[in-house]
């Protein structure tokens, strides 16, 4: 209720603080009997891992993972799962100038007039080092799906001006953008070498799919499927926009374009981004997200303190020029645990249900 | 759970199929002693209504709704209010050559994987139809927000291809479009004109702007105010698409660009949609969604059965071309209805909070 | 959220003053496919209703219920379930007297504290009228548990001082008090003759019981099914304790005695009342309701009204001289309720779960 | 929704098993501003603590508890608190034969069969040891409530056969029983000693109350808060059944004894336990709890294997032979979390009520 737990049936539940001792989170209503060791959650954790190219935070975290519950023996007992990583290379005083002054187009101010007092060290709960939970949990989800023929995967759709066609999946892993294109990664390298000397920051889209998922998920009305994926991308830090298929492209379409029909084969298109009447219908699942430049830049900007007196700010620390470049993993997190949670509540209600027409892709 | 509520703390909860006896909905946890009548629902209930312009279906609903509880001698008692409309011009019979074919990009297909059943009649519960309970209670959400302050307003800001540049609100309740510039209203008559005369349906894209909100609404990490924003848009009806503020465009700006500056008059710039780290700046929340073209058209389709075989179809029927135009007091709704249950959630947690920091605006 | 929905996954949300204009309410979650017609929930709204024998109340309602929704062609669609039932025998004048006063042991005065505001009239919602609706959709939840073998029942086990013994079901249906034991029944009725004479009140145990519920129904911890039962039988009207199995009586014992020993036939008793951790043992789960005496009697009582001045307040109005003789159908829906939505939870999450240990009973 | 977590707005979700390497919470919802130290939690984790008399099982944990979240330069921030105890007194060896065997009156028979696999070390998810992170969070309640003059307190009111009435708060915490009469204590220190020597295990009852609890704290309808303190307080291991005010002895009391007359100067008697319809009167808050004896007695008794199989059982490892003598800060932070998630809950929607009617007491 109070904003730290994703999902209903599946839920995520997170702590922890961006220079705080560690952050930890509680995944509560796994299906018992899957295999799930740390490495599971480790793989996914070192690719959001910052530090791991010049052109993220220079902020070197391990972030080892500890399962401190809920698996025996190698499998999951369908209790809830304890996950624990301590934080390990805080340097809080980079900090203290800033204690008072609220940085432009940060959570300083909103937090200040939410709670009236806040954990100003590197961002406190606001920092996107949150998110390292999310990828955790996602990676567990992911398992699960992966054991149903599930597979969510995500990529880097543009960078600042610079759009990138979707090549294949396979050079995905290989560069640090998650760029589908290898022919594209040296321009993206040199598009970032002149933004630092800019010493700015700059936006990105990033695509996730997911493939194998049976039609039936989502829930009527307030909980479709689509809505939920909405609400789980769009909390993600930074995000500003969230399109499913076509998105805001259907603005333009007409119906005779739009609609996605459907012979005895299979669909013939997927304007709809896999998903009709807020359910899935077995097509992929397509969503793109929009993340707006980080507001950490060395470049001084005018903004109040905590008496309402003008300031300049300039922020210092360690920061990530594009967040958007370590999104990708966050966002497959993301839609694995909105595909889960409703996977379980279909299975709830519709274990009964049988149906002899067949699936289409 | 099973997705016909929304909200948390401020709940609506929804029945009804498009072509069944009736419509209702119970609003839970509105506060004691707010004045409410039947005519404040009925208002926006009445801007939503079909069959009020030859540019939306012309099945004529008085949608007459009544308060069956929760409201004694003109004001809330705190209970849950029961609200019911009776359906009074249902014509199934149009309906029932398509009982076994699915309309493409319809629900039909989704709900009959999912639920091995449904009710063929009108789209059953996966019908705009629905969205009438969204209205009503929404009219509540604004009759308390009112009274703080708080203003929630909507516009069509594209229809199909022609953008519409925002020019006053007074304009917006005078013409069928929800358009906020006079000068345009004659060429959306004729584009949408045309378009019936081609027998086809367009997109359209809305906007949404909260005025008054102060800061501190949101809840941090996973029910971030924007998150919850995309969840309740996202879940219209033909909804593909949610931004926060500059939303995708955002992707392409630099930190130095879309960060909005602070002075001690207030903000500089409103890039940001009024929500930073997922919480009210204080300053106006703006979103926009883009809707789809509707797929009941009346050129034929290619499409299966529920045995799997092709099919052609042609969705006849009584059918907006463009859903968008009847949706501004929808989104309104829904952004009225997530505003109040933050705002009460806001306050449940954070009723001792006071802050000497000014406001800004 | 705001108290006025039951359960999690098969959820019941209610509204409706004891002298407004009608009941209603939402099942959201019921599985799909399920044979439903409005005679399946009269039948349990008979059971219950007032005026039907000289012990209960004189007031005479009809409670005709109607389906509204989510049932088509005579089965369950799987989308939200709307019912009504119009009230028809308010006599609204007989409280006007007491609408600035509280009745001792009423509801009045902590309503008054809450909301400032009330529905006076015949206790508004905190009518026992609303049970009602408890048992409408009860109804909807026995139906399906008994397509699974799981039968839920009720009967009176103390009336005042007099404790009564189960002797068989079968006759608890044939008299006014769900006796068991058909050579109680000309003592209770000559109990209640003289109670009502006395102008007095008494207060009445209730047993519920369900047969043919699987192992494994609760979750571990909080949401155990014995916890979730307790809340479920205490939120109805009047109840002031549950136990589960030998429930206080278990104080006293010793571990050797209450333990339930199991063997390759069965187990050799029942002190746990069918839940052993919070989970279904596969035997009969077994529990028994506290009702208080009814406040609303005609002998006068000291009270206070909304000035803080002491007044003498006489109860007038029809009333039950002991609300626990129609307790019976509210327990068991109420446990009908509890069962299916943890049924549907435990599918949720164990959908994989196969046990080769044979169960025991 | 899996069971783990307690609350709606101030939340509490815990993970953790007996001989696991930790037990953690994430506490969620806590205004922001209240001073809280790892001290204020250890002081009740002290009471709880297993091992600091002849009469509570030998396993010795320090239970030092770490506050990892939520805290910043001594007061909580309003983000999610997260807790972790090391465990370190785990001797699992004990535990290696009955693996594959279900101790009678145990959770071993109920878990196998819901989840197919269960940590069998010490019970596992299902062990009392659990209850700590209760108790943890339930003394950040009890300090949140503290300030606003609520005290939350508990004491043993019978032991097996031996009922004990109340004498005095002030020697509560000086004897190992929570006994409230310092004459009493030496019986109870006999009876115990007598009962290890017989190698059984006894029942017990504990009384909570609430006092300075102001009226209106409780849901209409179905999350009354004697509904949610039955859920909190059942939820706890052991126990079997629970009352409100006079109980179960309300069954054979009069409407015309039992109602709590009011005057100008305050109730005239309490036998509702300080709810009225589901909501807080002012007065004391009441509840009773049974205790079963535990099941983990070295007494051998029948039983069954995963086979089904007979087996006799002898449970070994360290255990208490009344867990009831441990349960009062366990019960107390049940009634804490309960009150202080309906505190934030009336708030959120009735901050605005006014009442100028005079509480009473």
């Amino acid at each position: 209720m109070s904003g730290n737990t994703f999902g209903k049936l599946f839920t995520l539940t997170t702590f922890g603080e961006s220079h705080g001792p560690a952050l930890g989170a509680i995944v509560d209503g796994c299906p018992p009997g899957v295999p799930l060791s740390e490495q599971d959650l480790q793989h996914d954790l070192d690719r959001r891992r910052p530090g791991t190219s010049r052109h993220t935070t220079q902020r070197r975290e391990p972030d080892q993972v500890r399962i401190l519950s809920g698996v025996f023996e190698g499998v999951t007992t369908g209790t809830s799962i304890g996950l624990l990583i301590e934080n390990t290379d805080q340097r809080s005083k980079d900090y203290s100038k800033i204690k008072d002054q609220f940085r432009p187009a940060h959570a300083d101010y909103t937090y200040h007039h939410k709670y009236g007092v806040r954990d100003y060290r590197g961002g406190g709960r606001s920092s996107a080092r949150e998110t390292a939970m999310r990828v955790a949990a996602g990676a567990i989800a992911k398992k699960y799906l992966a054991s149903l023929g599930i597979q969510v995967r995500g990529y880097m759709s543009q960078l600042g001006p610079l759009q990138i066609e979707f090549k294949q999946w396979e050079c995905v892993g290989d560069n640090p953008f998650f760029c589908p294109d290898p022919e594209r990664v040296a321009e993206l390298e040199a598009y970032m070498d002149q933004l630092r000397r800019d010493q700015d920051s700059v936006g990105a889209k990033i695509t996730v799919v997911a493939d194998g998922v049976p039609p039936g998920l989502g829930e009527p009305v307030f909980d479709r499927l689509d809505a939920e994926l909405a609400h789980g991308l769009m909390s993600i830090n930074a995000v500003k926009g969230v399109e499913i298929g076509d998105g805001f492209a259907s603005v333009s379409q007409r119906g005779s374009q739009h609609r996605d029909e459907m012979t005895p084969d299979g669909f013939l298109s997927n304007h709809a981004g896999g998903i009709l009447g807020g359910i899935s219908s077995g097509q992929s699942i397509i969503a793109h997200l929009a993340l707006k430049p980080t507001s950490s830049i060395t470049t001084p900007g005018r903004s109040i303190d905590i008496h309402g007196e003008a300031v300049e700010v300039v922020t210092k620390g360690r920061h990530d020029p594009c967040v958007g470049i370590r999104a990708t993993p966050i966002a497959e997190a993301m839609m694995a645990l909105t595909l889960i949670d409703h996977l379980l509540r279909h299975r709830a209600q519709n274990a009964d249900v049988e149906v002899s027409t067949p699936r289409l892709r």
